[in-house]
């Protein structure tokens, strides 16, 4: 018999935020756990480690994973609660492949580098839900569509649990 | 005695665009080799074979090569017009090392592909023109900081004379 | 309180072989798994594929991971015994990664590709132990070094038994 | 008109080496650029400055170019001898970059780095031709065929001057 994998949900944002985001997006990570998803983020630190140590508060044995995606070629690098280390040491290229990786994808605040994990994830068509109240580019972009490729903007959410309820409805 | 190198532009936009932007592209590609720049693309389509095309007109001897970094491993991809083919084989991974190998950038309309490059040349802290009466994403970010790490907007220019005006002054 | 990680064993060989390697690729599969380590592949037909089925064949709720890092941008590509899918989408670029993500890697027989794996992970200073009976670059390579980076050869193990319990004492 | 491009060849080797390997690599620069190819190398030292040495100390107005295809992220990083530095901020799987983008390579000397590119440029089908008198990966794999994909094994040449004419009759 063949397994049915779960769906994988990649939580991207900048790697230092204010206390505030960081809780919204450790919450964040524990619905994200709860609802029976894997979790995959960039590895590091900010809202990385804040969505990872959400997840890792509820992990359980039947519950999915905690996937981090790392610039680095170095394990010791990841947050300490990412479970399975991808140390891909290709620097920022990374970013292409956290957003290749996620069935789906949240965004929390996020600068630069969080733009081009969006832009790389509109590009291949995932679904794109962006928490509002984060600020960042997820406001910015939250409604918004990068360019005609695809008729459905970027989703907005006003909090993780919204987030997570439209992840489970988009991914059902 | 050592060499000193030319200074290199990458010049980024969409794989298809309008005959008035494609015209526009190619005018800016003549101009950027007769300031004896190279010209960097990511070598297919679009915008990046109109500027190629545009440099190849005017390429000489003594002028500046025209690169284009391919996302595909296949140099039978490239723009004819391309002198330099690095066929990566990373597909989109590829817009990082096209960001990264720019003295600067200059955009040329543009949609979310684009838009990972400026966000990548950004983060980076390479400094980019738009050329805002091309539209895209050029158009939306002239004149804006992508986030707080920078304190110098996207440089906006009216034209491609003005854009190569702009990048002489930048590199000198 | 933070987690112990487990290690992660990178098993690398060719996307086809001889029923008899398969075979004994997927009792590798099974006994890296019942050791408790995380089992990383790059995911696709062949060696990859075997070694997933008999990760698959004994995975439980409290053992370790499956994973699979593609050379595509396609989870559809993954072999269905792979628990978490990294769809890359950076080709056969992919093979440092999947060298780098492993704690040790293990070789069954394996043509060039295997080769670029093996030589990453020798550049990078993992353990290697090589399938000596699988035949390929693990037959020719065991017990060799590839420069004068390490002092320590490429291990050399006669069955998978003995390959996992070299792992043990490798990783313990 | 269409251009009709240049041949590039990848030369590539350890980024150190004796001085008899040295200069051995810059007399293969100087030939390879005399013979109207351009060249690629990784871009750093040793092997990779001492043929873009060679290459440049004959480099003109109507010759080939100078490529470096760094790991890192810094053109500063490159050999002065390189004329267009594409730094891939991609670490080692830059390799692979550096073997899709030579029509054909050169192996001089050369560890495990260097046995990446060679078994990449085998799975990709490109010539590779070994400088045997270099020792290293070159010795070793002269005359072998590294698996079943191609019939024509790895090319042997005893001088810079044999290699360059071997590259010839293969690119004519």
């Amino acid at each position: 018999m063949k397994p049915s994998r779960r769906w994988s949900i990649s939580v991207i944002g900048s790697s230092s935020a204010s206390p505030e985001i960081l809780s919204m997006a450790e919450e964040l990570g524990r619905q994200i756990m709860e609802a029976g998803f894997n979790l995959i983020s960039g590895g590091l630190n900010g809202i990385m480690d804040a969505v990872s140590k959400g997840a890792f508060s509820v992990v359980g044995e039947k519950s999915g994973r905690i996937v981090g995606i790392l610039p680095t070629d170095k394990k010791e690098d990841a947050s300490p609660y990412v479970d399975i280390v991808i140390p891909t040491g290709i620097g920022f290229a990374r970013n292409y492949i956290v957003a290749l990786s996620g069935d789906a994808l949240v965004v929390v605040n996020g600068g630069s580098g969080t733009l081009t994990e969006i832009a790389y994830a509109w590009r291949f068509g995932k679904p794109i839900v962006a928490l509002t109240s984060s600020g960042g580019w997820a406001r910015k972009l939250a409604g918004e569509r990068l360019d005609d490729r695809h008729a459905q903007a970027i989703y907005a959410a006003g909090t993780p649990s919204e987030a997570v309820k439209l992840l489970k409805s988009l991914l059902d």
